[in-house]
């Protein structure tokens, strides 16, 4: 039996595809910026299913080149190459806010490294920023094994008066951001330092 | 003198770039769907640059086999599948409010066929409601070349109740949606129907 998705396109993601991925998974064990990612996809799912929050991430853009017909069903991309990101990987909605936020990380263990962050980025936080959007950083420093949410005005902030300097110290980002601490379920608990932040700032106002 | 993007890039978008945007739009004249969309692409761009909301077309999801590296600094897929998306394809921040769209075309001239509209955008869309955002289609009847504004909860509530009918009504689309009249700049300025379902949400609370 052939399962289709609801256009009558057959699901193909199965069997040798997940293999390969699987395979692939293996390959990157040492890059750790992708298993951090993946903590907070299985953390987005999990919200979603609890009804706790709407966020995914972001295909990654792509430009395609060219791509063959074999059959009339599916499509191959022969050709293609990876674009730059106009935006952060991840936003959504909580309970009526616009949540938009980048996850970054790090194995230094007394700072983090300014030049995580590209300049589209910090721009486009700002354009979000101005429409009043909850935007913010995850922070992981994996030889420390720890995490934080740093909001994104902060962190600009700092970006923009850094003096030279490279990186953001560890005790700035404890003093300024709010540590989350992993479970098990949801792996990156951050709405409950995105609920910490928005008492604070409703406190300021 | 070069102008620049706030990320430092040149401006491209004109004379040449130009010219070929007007000769790729000639040879996709067949395809309107592309077409509607290019619209709303410029429409974002426009309202990015004044400030008036921050809203990004999602790139398409890919799921990549094969990347060769032929250079240090190019990547090149080789092998890739197209996949379905599980949310909408736009997305972003409006005044404090999250947007969630979905642009959808029609050659029809009496009503838009259901079919347009998949299972899991349809879920994506309930979700979203769920956590209060601003959820809607953008409908275009291309042979009539007028546009819709349609809030989601209204197309959900046809679409469930639908009794075996294949298509919404026009007639059912103009009392309950929001007409939107296509301008030189933005070329589909989407934000006025939103205003206006904003206004019509506040009276009815």
């Amino acid at each position: 039996m052939v399962f289709r998705y609801p256009n009558g396109h057959p699901v193909v993601y199965d069997g040798a595809a997940k293999q390969k991925l699987q395979e692939k998974s293996k390959i990157n064990f040492a890059n750790r910026g992708m298993r951090f990612e993946e903590a907070i996809n299985l953390s987005n799912e999990y919200y979603l299913n609890h009804k706790k929050t709407v966020v995914h991430k972001k295909p990654t853009p792509i430009q395609i080149v060219q791509v063959d017909y074999p059959r009339r069903s599916a499509a191959v991309i022969k050709e293609a190459y990876f674009k730059e990101a106009s935006t952060t990987d991840y936003n959504g909605v909580y309970q009526g806010y616009y949540l938009d936020f980048e996850a970054k990380e790090t194995k230094n263990k007394t700072s983090f490294p300014f030049k995580n962050f590209h300049r589209h980025q910090v721009q486009h936080m700002k354009n979000c920023l101005e429409q009043d959007g909850v935007c913010f950083v995850l922070l992981w420093f994996s030889t420390l094994e720890r995490c934080f949410f740093l909001d994104s005005q902060t962190l600009i902030d700092h970006f923009e008066n850094k003096n030279g300097k490279k990186s953001l110290p560890l005790s700035i980002i404890e003093k300024d951001g709010i540590e989350i601490f992993p479970e098990i379920a949801p792996r990156i608990p951050y709405l409950k330092a995105v609920d910490q932040f928005l008492c604070q700032t409703k406190e300021k106002l």
